[in-house]
């Protein structure tokens, strides 16, 4: 049997996940639209054979401008021109299934998956946020539950697209002139709630089949959702007890709905802060802390605790009288993960700030490079991980600072693969089987369907 | 005054724009999906000089799987992988105004150009067709008209969203903590017939503004809608007489539309059928004509005619009593080209077949690199194009002969240049100038806006 493995992957963005890493003197502001810059964070997280790479998104401003950088490159856009700069890493995008139709969006992930060489992995969102909703015709944002039904019907014909084409339907018989066989062609002929897709797609079936399918909601429906279709999820935790919950609450559902345990990657994010010494990580926090514009922050926490505007004071506590997580349409476990976080350490609303400043909720591991591989292997071995949404605080320098002295020591330790080796997949970095076409029986010693 | 120079875009299409290329010994019946096969498609195309390059799309599968390939990546992923692989040719894709939503697709061609640096260019079209439409959740095709209204709308609305950042809007002042000033955001705040878009694009104004407005449709309402937003036009051009009467009736109706009529370039589509003597060239076409499988042609002219299946006798002539243009909802100008095609040249089903086989419509330039070259010249010179959509029969092939003595003899006589120079955006290729942002005022000394 194999040693079991850390799946590390790089979460990129911008200029780095907290919220002032524009503003240090090392920081270009124009990252956002500079392929350069991405190219750079991709072949670093490739030296430190990462599993996978990964760009959040949702289809609006993501911010007032006067804040932070409040644009991204389209994911699937970015990543493509990505997958040719790079040769082993998975490269994960995030699209919504509320603002897409399914059959644009199978195609371009099929096309990406064909031109990277099977590296192709979806981050699937239901987006939160009524500015979403507006953008799309709509005047509000659907609520939660609705959301995740939607959700589940886009996999569902998804999954029919993908499956669509059997992997050997072309023949390119040339003398004969046949150039694929239509009986391999398989329909989806759905017609649900919410989408009616007839045909199969113009695209065959892709060298994963279909995407490495991953997942970041921990809110009941969105756990519901990780156990029926993730492969890999992205999660938010504080504590090594909360995360030792979360990782055995959802590999008991993804059992009690019939699948593999082993076949759903638990990643929780870290926002590593790395000094040479613990005194020096902390001053780098320091200096984060001290670049954050806190009237920005209490505009965003109001915004995420559905209050009025005014409401907060900074060195306050949060309102004895916030409203259950089952009122909030929005993002439900964010609310929940920082109410809590605040709670539980007693914080006033600018320390909750700063806290959140790093990583919108995730955990911040600040020290030395043995103290972040000590933290990362801890959580690995006492079940609350099998990886880590690795999240810099700053951009590319943070996420150097983790290759150059975090990842030998995870190689040192046997917990990460010192090279890629041949090329694979990203489903098989993750350790996933190729998944079986739902319209072909698995004969006899092929592998055993992985889902449906 | 600068010589007015040919433009010249390459169509490409999997291996060629003969049906029965994928038969030919030398054709690879899987490079529908092999990126290699479109990154030496553009690097010949860069070789030669091209201003562009270009994908045709539609969301359904293309043809029953026994005729011919009938799939294709998906041209915007296509296009930005090649992006990362070439230096100076536009890239130009194929996306339906009637079954993506603009705040989408927006973006996406504003993260392409910003990650080509200013080449991305849009092919408009609305999709005929009732199997396309059924992939969407509709039960048959929009109306024709109905669908070029939803396409004037969705092109309002992208042009809002691309206007939607002033050029200088990220003001990156590090020191008081301002990314950007929220005074030059122009939210849409569009509520339309179709569409309905609130706020800003996410990605900043590209470096074209937006990409190079492209559109092919030939009925009525495609040259009205032509007339309007277009900057090249693609077209089916059979005669010499019939394409200087369409380029006169195009730019006539540009000025109409109050636009500068240089300001819309011209293209018909030519396939080329090369050989060292025009003995040796009709004996390429007659290889690939051989190939054709007509039980297949049948059932496609039966489909663009919309007859039923069995009406067709090979050795027949079309029926008398076909319904006028005005009665098709699909393809109009395709099917009235056909139609006339066939009637003025007296041409049996078969002979039609042979004749469509090689451009589906467009005029096949069949001879020596001197013979192409001169009729190439002669329709630039008497009115009849701007440029040329390149189509070549065979791929690779096809466009390496053109490139290799076809485009030399066009540079010899001070045609085509003779090299790139500069790096420049696919709109400056093209002689046309950035367009102005709809929400700023022209400052005295700046270039006037171009539309709007």
């Amino acid at each position: 049997m194999t040693r079991r493995r850390l799946h590390l992957n790089a979460f990129l963005m911008n200029t780095g996940h907290h919220e002032a890493s524009w503003r240090l003197p090392e920081s270009d502001p124009y990252a956002h639209v500079e392929l350069d810059h991405y190219v750079r964070l991709a072949r670093t997280a490739e030296r430190g054979t990462f599993d996978s790479l990964f760009l959040a998104d949702g289809p609006q401003l993501w911010s007032n401008l006067a804040q932070r950088p409040a644009s991204a490159l389209e994911p699937l856009t970015l990543l493509t021109a990505l997958a040719t700069a790079t040769e082993h890493i998975g490269l994960i995008a995030t699209a919504s299934t509320s603002y897409n139709s399914p059959y644009n969006l199978a195609r371009k992930f099929a096309s990406l998956d064909i031109i990277s060489g099977g590296r192709a992995g979806w981050n699937i969102v239901t987006t939160a946020g009524a500015e979403a909703a507006r953008n799309f015709g709509l005047d509000a944002e659907p609520a939660h539950a609705e959301r995740y039904a939607r959700a589940a019907e886009f996999l569902d014909v998804a999954l029919k697209l993908w499956d669509s084409w059997e992997d050997d339907a072309i023949v390119a018989d040339k003398a004969a002139g046949v150039w694929g066989d239509d009986t391999k062609i398989h329909p989806p002929r759905h017609r649900g709630k919410y989408f009616g897709v007839e045909g199969a797609l113009n695209v065959p079936r892709s060298p994963q089949g279909y995407p490495l399918l991953v997942q970041a909601g921990s809110s009941k429906d969105g756990k519901s959702f990780a156990a029926r279709y993730a492969e890999a999820v992205f999660t938010a935790q504080q504590t090594l007890e909360d995360a030792q919950d979360f990782y055995a609450d959802l590999k008991a559902r993804t059992v009690a709905a019939g699948r593999n345990p082993d076949h759903i990657k638990v990643l929780p994010g870290i926002v590593p802060v790395i000094g040479s010494t613990e005194a020096e990580a902390r001053a780098n926090e320091q200096v984060l802390e001290d670049h954050i514009v806190y009237t920005h922050g209490v505009d965003r926490l109001e915004g995420l605790l559905q209050l009025p505007s005014g409401t907060l004071e900074l060195d306050g506590q949060l309102p004895a009288d916030l409203p259950p997580e089952s009122s909030i349409e929005g993002a439900k476990s964010r609310y929940t993960l920082v109410v809590e976080l605040a709670r539980r350490e007693r914080l006033t609303v600018r320390q909750l700030i700063g806290r959140l400043g790093g990583g919108r909720g995730h955990l911040t591991f600040t020290g030395t490079p043995e103290q972040v591989a000590d933290a990362v292997e801890e959580w690995f071995t006492l079940g609350a991980a099998d990886g880590f949404n690795i999240m810099p605080a700053v951009l590319p320098s943070g996420l150097e600072t983790f290759v150059d002295h975090v990842v030998p020591l995870l190689r040192a330790r046997g917990l990460l693969r010192e090279e890629y080796g041949p090329r694979q997949t990203l489903r098989a970095r993750y350790g996933l089987p190729r998944p079986a076409n739902q319209h072909v029986s698995p004969a006899a010693g092929s592998p055993a369907l992985a889902r449906v």
